[in-house]
């Protein structure tokens, strides 16, 4: 599959990317490397199943391999994961990335690879914004527009003391180990040197941009993608090119060339289709190029954090520190398992669907909730009662996280809106990290403030325009600690006509069709915000904290986080409104403030709490340990939820 | 790491089951293979990272190689499951598989390859059973007992047209393509001939029994397992070992040999380590392992079925007939989707968990119902409510198969129960399966009756023994077609006192904290059960079919299956009540039974049917040929459905 001469149809922008390392590094005239190892464009003479001769020798297994990916954007992020994953799987070498990136991916990743933890990879990104001014005046048209173009000049932009890189397009997948196509770079090292530095000071840049700038002048076109520039580069340059055998960027396609590769070889190496519309093209051969794409997306990416067999332990920042402390934990303590919990570092992908938050405004406020699969179908409701921005935390496997994608694509609600951020915290560990998820989803927040609700409360339809009103009208902000409390109700009946009206919540309250949060079973958790006193309320009204005070609060997006000791069921909102109280923050319930909690089915982590003593103990247990860390923190001044803990309770 | 002269501490019953192959296999001593090619014990001289010396060339790419596997029981099938997983993910070559099975695994194991549908798989089973009298002379204590002895008959059981093969115990997961390790049979052959019928004719079965009878004359032990045995032959005949490099058996150990292996080694080929146990074993490299093999523990088993690439196409039996309906699909019919579904051939993973049913009974009853996992937290309520058999499908991915054996473990109350058969199907495709799923789980039932039941139903506490007592006093069986009415209730509460009578559960209804079911949105589906009536009833009463009618029913197990055509919400039910009429069943409604269905958030499914009008005008046009199909079967009997469905209707 020869590079050189190849029509532009066939040499579609992605094709390109895998040959590219071995395009800019690969070669010069003088050096006649076409005379002294010309490849085949189909699978080398010589390639069968068990020879090796085709396959150079393998870099040392701790050599450092150089892999480079240009990408930007929320989708290009979820791409790249997947190529990961693949790369990681069978990789055995560690790998450096350079990831160059627009500041959305940029986040997105950063977040990832810090949480991902895997040992022996290194992450260095390149600001694409910076490139820009290099191609922005080729005009072109091309989907992945500027960012495609960012390959040309990657000779430039990563660092001088590196000396080679693979340089691969988001949508490839591989099937095989990476140090199989690096040794590429070696095999032909006696016969010419790889270097990126050779092919700078060879002059790479004056030869791509004269050229663009010739193809511009002599064609009709009106844009030029990265792949048409490469092609008239090659086409000028035909020595430039170092084929590699086919296997190594196989597309699934009708065309003889292709087919011919993955018919003949028995081993892909790479593949190149993963667009979920080229997923359903009849072939007889789309079963491999699916499944091994399938593969990987919904492979669980914490399988992948393990060091390499045999190379010194290259840990990444943090992981040292968190196998120390997971050493330390006693395996025999029954509550074990919460610690556990409580240390896991979940892998987090911020952002997973595209999001264009509006800018900020001073009184804006973002509804900040978290779930899991089980609880998606309240997102559609969830959006027709909160108008104004959404912070969600996912607790998802890698799977989920795919039909998630698809639930909210299916959805013309869900995906009409631009302003709620999805954020996939991945499953990991037995307890939900209830705490963890809030703090993530919190984190994620972009407004001054935020609602602090749970996934099964829908607000009343006004609730987000009248909290901004509050927050303006009662001057939040300026250092003073407000929690603004929205009342709390709940229905037990499945079909339900949801209040449109503080007058008519009651009557519904009055009817006994609706009940205030937990009044049979936990009546302590919302005593406080005096529903009573609420009824006739016209203005804000001050409550004081009293044990177990577990109320629904808009806060600023600087307020304390959520304990993560607190895991599963039990304690988790409690334990948050004490750290309130404990920093003076003052609790002021808003009179035309209501959600209203549906029914559901109970969680597991419930129906665990219930029948467990070991969680119940171990329950206390965890709340002890976070008052004595209270009295540290507070002093004196924390003895009183002490006090209160010591008073006779109900049953969490 | 040499199998001769290994402790027995350290060669447990496992590692030998890969050597096995090349022990059985592997050369007599006049080829004096040990002088002509020796392997160090350790990681092979020469074996690098890039290195293809040590490796012999593989088997042509289609050759088909022979792997045989003894498995007995759930547990076991369960493990062989993801060894042949690990097998699939990384081989290319056809594979056949002959598997010495008990009838319970050869029962899971047919169910599940039949409808596992690889291609380029064949498999053969042979009856464990016949095999004991050859070893039942041994005693043994050794936790997999007989059948670990087993291997020893192997060369005397598997067909004698068979030259080699290599055996598997169920415990080990390849990192690598078996083709690799099958090349070592190979490898040898220019030194020796390594075949089966040779190792026969040379007379293992003596050898083998010899060696046993006396070292149970010599031995104060009470026991021998296989490996003792392999042990005390190899001692006598040490060159019919042949040591496979290291990287072929690689056990997590803190033992220097097995370390020096994954230390040195670049590519660890099998792994060999993957009790639940011992996955909590702190060990620097317990990671490699562990996450090897939950990587296809959760694997998508439908993602291996891929046809080889370059190979003859190999389908396994029914793979065409689908390809070809399949291709006949008309992929721009809105109904395109719900016609793939259809005849979507789901794995099939029958009774995943042990299961001892008690012998039949002439008038027992096999609960019968279908679930995902946002139902688990009912099962341990539907155990306490029926002591009875219950046979339930459950629609999971591999992955949720784990969480679900977790969570069956985590409970005392599921754990004890053996009379429940636990039938998992695997996840594919867009819409529920609810059709075939019921079909699955009824296919299963072992006692003469079903009560076709749903998940989130809790029949009555007496309704077991009461439906066994009516079976018997009522007379069914003997060609009598009836369908025993279970009227069915709902709450629409959260927090309820299941009622422990007849007279409870009217004085609920009255007091209006329990319906008829569906009362308020549908209800023409149990109309006619004639609640009016059941109130007074004394007696069994006989009602007559009506439109969309969808009663809870006892029957005889060999009743009409469901109509696969229906899947995810909408009608399942109705069309096979009809069908049920229209072979002339007889509804008797009886006045003890009833069964009461708890509130649920509502499945993504139906909320799909109720935002969709692509889903109901498809479901609208199944109906259409349903009825088609109900004409050409029954004539002018079915007349009478399709008038009824041109009547006005309600929403389903």
């Amino acid at each position: 599959m020869l590079l050189r001469g190849r029509p532009r149809a066939l040499g579609a922008g992605a094709l390109l990317l895998l040959l590219i390392g071995f395009f800019l590094f690969g070669g010069y005239p003088e050096y006649g490397l076409r005379r002294a190892t010309v490849l085949d464009g189909g699978p080398p003479a010589g390639l069968n199943h068990s020879a090796c001769a085709p396959q150079p020798p393998l870099p040392p297994k701790c050599e450092l391999l150089h892999v480079a990916i240009v990408c930007a954007g929320h989708n290009s992020s979820r791409e790249a994961v997947t190529l990961v994953k693949s790369l990681l799987f069978y990789r055995k070498n560690p790998l450096h990335l350079h990831l160059v990136t627009d500041a959305v991916a940029r986040n997105i990743l950063e977040t990832l690879f810090r949480t991902w933890m895997v040992p022996a990879v290194v992450v260095s990104f390149y600001d694409a914004e910076k490139l820009k001014p290099l191609i922005s005046w080729i005009p072109n048209k091309h989907y992945s527009g500027l960012y495609g173009l960012m390959k040309l000049v990657l000779p430039g932009v990563l660092p001088p003391s590196l000396a080679q890189a693979i340089i691969l397009d988001t949508d490839v997948t591989f099937a095989s180990d990476i140090a199989e196509l690096w040794a590429f770079f070696a095999h032909f090292s006696g016969v010419i040197l790889l270097r990126l530095d050779r092919l700078r000071q060879a002059g790479w840049e004056q030869m791509w941009k004269r050229t663009a700038k010739r193809e511009l002048l002599a064609l009709p076109a009106t844009s030029l993608a990265d792949q048409d520039i490469f092609n008239a580069v090659i086409k000028e340059h035909p020595d430039l090119v170092q084929p590699l055998p086919c296997v190594w960027n196989v597309q699934l396609s009708e065309h003889t060339l292709a087919e011919r590769c993955y018919l003949e070889a028995a081993d892909l190496k790479v593949i190149h289709w993963n667009s979920p519309k080229k997923l359903r093209v009849k072939n007889k051969h789309a079963a491999f190029f699916r499944n091994l794409y399938l593969t990987f997306l919904g492979y669980d990416g914490k399988l992948l954090r393990r060091d390499l067999i045999g190379c010194p332990s290259q840990l990444p920042p943090g992981a040292e520190q968190l196998q120390q402390a997971l050493a330390q934990l006693d395996e025999e303590d029954p509550c074990f398992e919460f610690r556990r919990q409580q240390l896991t570092v979940h892998r987090v992908h911020i952002t997973f669907l595209p999001h264009q938050p509006l800018p900020p405004h001073p009184h804006d406020v973002t509804l900040v909730a978290q779930l899991s699969m089980d609880r998606l179908q309240m997102l559609e409701a969830l959006c027709r009662h909160w108008p104004g921005p959404m912070s969600l935390a996912l607790y998802l496997t890698d799977a989920e996280a795919q039909q998630f994608l698809r639930f909210v694509e299916a959805s013309p609600v869900l995906s009409a809106r631009q302003n709620v951020a999805y954020h996939v915290v991945y499953r990991e560990g037995a307890f939900y990290p209830v705490n963890q998820l809030r703090n993530v989803a919190l984190a994620q927040a972009l407004t001054p403030y935020v609602f602090l609700s749970d996934i099964d409360f829908l607000p009343a339809y006004s609730l987000y325009d009248y909290l901004r009103v509050s927050i303006e009208q009662l001057g939040l902000g300026g250092g003073r600690k407000t929690a603004l409390v929205v009342p709390a109700f709940e229905t037990l009946h499945y079909r339900f006509s949801f209040p449109s009206s503080k007058a008519e919540l009651l009557a519904l309250l009055d009817a006994g069709s609706l009940y205030t949060f937990r009044y049979h079973e936990w009546p302590r958790g919302h005593a406080p915000t005096d529903y009573a006193r609420w009824r006739e309320a016209q203005k804000p009204y001050q409550v004081q904290w009293a044990a177990d005070y577990e109320p629904y609060v808009v806060v600023a997006r600087d307020c304390p986080r959520y304990d993560s000791r607190f895991v599963g069921f039990g304690w988790n909102k409690v334990a948050h409104i004490v750290e309130l109280d404990a920093q003076g923050y003052e609790f002021l319930v808003l009179p035309e403030a209501f959600a209203i909690h549906l029914p559901h089915a109970p969680s597991l982590d419930i129906s665990r709490f219930r029948s467990s003593f070991t969680y119940r103990d171990c329950l206390q247990t965890l709340k002890e340990e976070f008052h004595q860390d209270l009295s540290r923190r507070y002093g004196a001044a924390a003895l009183k939820y002490l006090t209160a803990l010591r008073q006779p309770q109900g049953p969490a």
